[in-house]
């Protein structure tokens, strides 16, 4: 057994603590510490057993630390902590602002590059593991189309979107895939579908003390750019039932490319996640670029990556021949 | 547009025609030439305008060809060729016998880092985009169990071993993914599954003038390795039918794995191919991967590479911005 790779967790949401706990899935790692911008003594981490400490000391913790994995927000931590850090320290995240990518991806691979060190930027599933399919499914089959489907899962966003309903006491909402568009995508069809034709949405609304449902309702399924363009089914539910049904934070979705080969022949390929916990696979894709990045930096290939530059063997405990033999 | 990479396709059966129809998907490179053992003459690729050669030219064409597309079989063609061709090109095939992969792995490794080539072995779907995805969902996933089922499709081994039996005149075979056992996966039980739990067969033949049907199928079913272990089905039909009805060669199948995170919630990760042409498909893969062959060369990367080693965005004619911009 070689030296393990020794991990700092930046932030201690449902993101780092699926990063902790994903790390006990693999033994060639070995966690360093929690480093939080809150109070340390108020960041229980699932281990008894793991220090906390101040963000401010983290780079007193250079020489401790091989990757550092950031576990914050795309909105208000990574765009400054994403090339703050990766100037010091090999680094991991699962930046998720689409649109911003290409711009967060350039401030991270100047600090990196200037740091020498090895910096993965959005990793997750999607971006991520979607994306990298999305990718090799247009690269293979060029004559096609590719749709994603999301859910059915709790999409956070939408969720607090029904938080800020005045009325609204505790919500969540669920995005969920319409299966016939699929079969339409799958048959290769290649339909143009609207977001209406895609995905419908579910809301399970908990109604603050005097408010009334149908107003609540209504403000809901009209919100634009959130509920507008879906069709939406909102439920009235109690806190307890709220609690119990609906406080896990299950995702998933498929990326389905349907092409035509050069001689007209229906190729399909589909890639899908299906997963009781959204944050921990985040996490545990999160903990395997760990890895990549380590080694990355080991082989002097610096600045910042995303998964379509990384060689996927760089991702396994396994070394490369047992790949090879097994896996193949 | 930068200069085509200049391809030239070794071997004309069913995946050099699909290596040739796939060429003209991929407007960034142009087809050389075919090179054939046969009498060049007696070779007619789909386009009339295709140059067919004797294998021996080859060497006399290094200059005009930057990679070389291998379509011959695993057992006769490939442990030659491959070594031989990877010492003066860069080199990309579907070597498929799976466990000779890495004895085959070690001889062009040699062969294309004495010639400061690069050579992809191994790719297609399984071996393949099948692997990469077993091993990505290990790495992701370190918890689980994975399992593959192929079909339904052709199969051109069982096929071949039916049409060997005395008494058929012609035969096709089936593999069927039983979709109970599929279910089990998916639903995370991580069942045990014998051969004949997981897959059904199912033949299509045409017997000779005179042969009985029921001596013919007994010899079929209980014929070892190939089908004594499975449950299998066999239809007489005759020879217009199966002309009309089973020439195609379609094929496909699943990688899924079912895991758990650290905190006990179960994760399912699935990928999936249906392709009406099972050799197009292949053949389509060959094409991306050869796109990266020549990248990895003038990257001074040589030696044999797998689809574990290959990071994924030398596979697209995109720029990586582009990827990164539009698909991430």
């Amino acid at each position: 057994m070689t030296t393990p790779i020794r991990i700092g967790i930046v932030g201690y949401g449902n993101l780092g603590r699926g990063v902790e706990a994903a790390l006990t899935q693999n033994p060639d790692m070995q966690l360093v510490g929690v480093y939080t911008r809150r109070d340390p003594s108020q960041v229980r981490p699932l281990g008894a057993e793991v220090p906390v400490y101040a963000y401010d000391t983290l780079l007193s913790a250079k020489d401790q630390i091989d990757v550092l994995i950031l576990c914050g927000g795309s909105k208000g931590d990574l765009p400054q902590q994403g090339p703050e850090l990766a100037a010091h320290f090999n680094t991991v995240d699962s930046f998720d602002t689409h649109n911003r990518i290409p711009e967060y991806f350039a401030n991270v691979d100047k600090a990196a590059k200037a740091g020498q060190n090895a910096a993965v930027i959005a990793v997750g599933w999607d971006p991520g593991l979607f994306s990298l399919n999305r990718m090799l499914s247009e690269a293979v089959l060029p004559d096609g189309q590719t749709d994603t489907f999301w859910g059915k899962g709790l999409s956070q966003g939408h969720s607090d979107a029904v938080r800020r309903v005045p009325g609204v006491q505790a919500a969540v909402q669920y995005t969920v895939p319409i299966e016939s568009a699929m079969e339409q995508v799958r048959r290769g069809e290649r339909p143009q579908l609207t977001a209406r034709e895609k995905h419908r949405r579910e809301c399970f609304v908990v109604l603050a003390e005097g408010a009334d449902a149908e107003t609540v309702r209504r403000a809901i399924i009209e919100m634009p750019d959130y509920f507008a363009d879906y069709d939406t089914t909102v439920h009235f539910v109690d806190q307890a039932t709220l609690d119990n049904e609906h406080s896990a934070m299950p995702h998933g979705g498929f990326v389905i490319r349907s092409a035509h080969s050069a001689l007209g022949n229906n190729q399909t390929y589909e890639f899908s996640l299906q997963l009781a916990s959204n944050p921990e696979f985040t996490s545990s894709v999160l903990v395997a670029f760990a890895r990549a990045a380590y080694r990355l930096q080991g082989q002097q290939q610096t600045g910042a990556f995303t998964i379509f530059d990384i060689a996927p063997a760089l991702l396994s405990p396994q070394p490369v021949e047992t790949l090879r033999a097994q896996l193949l």
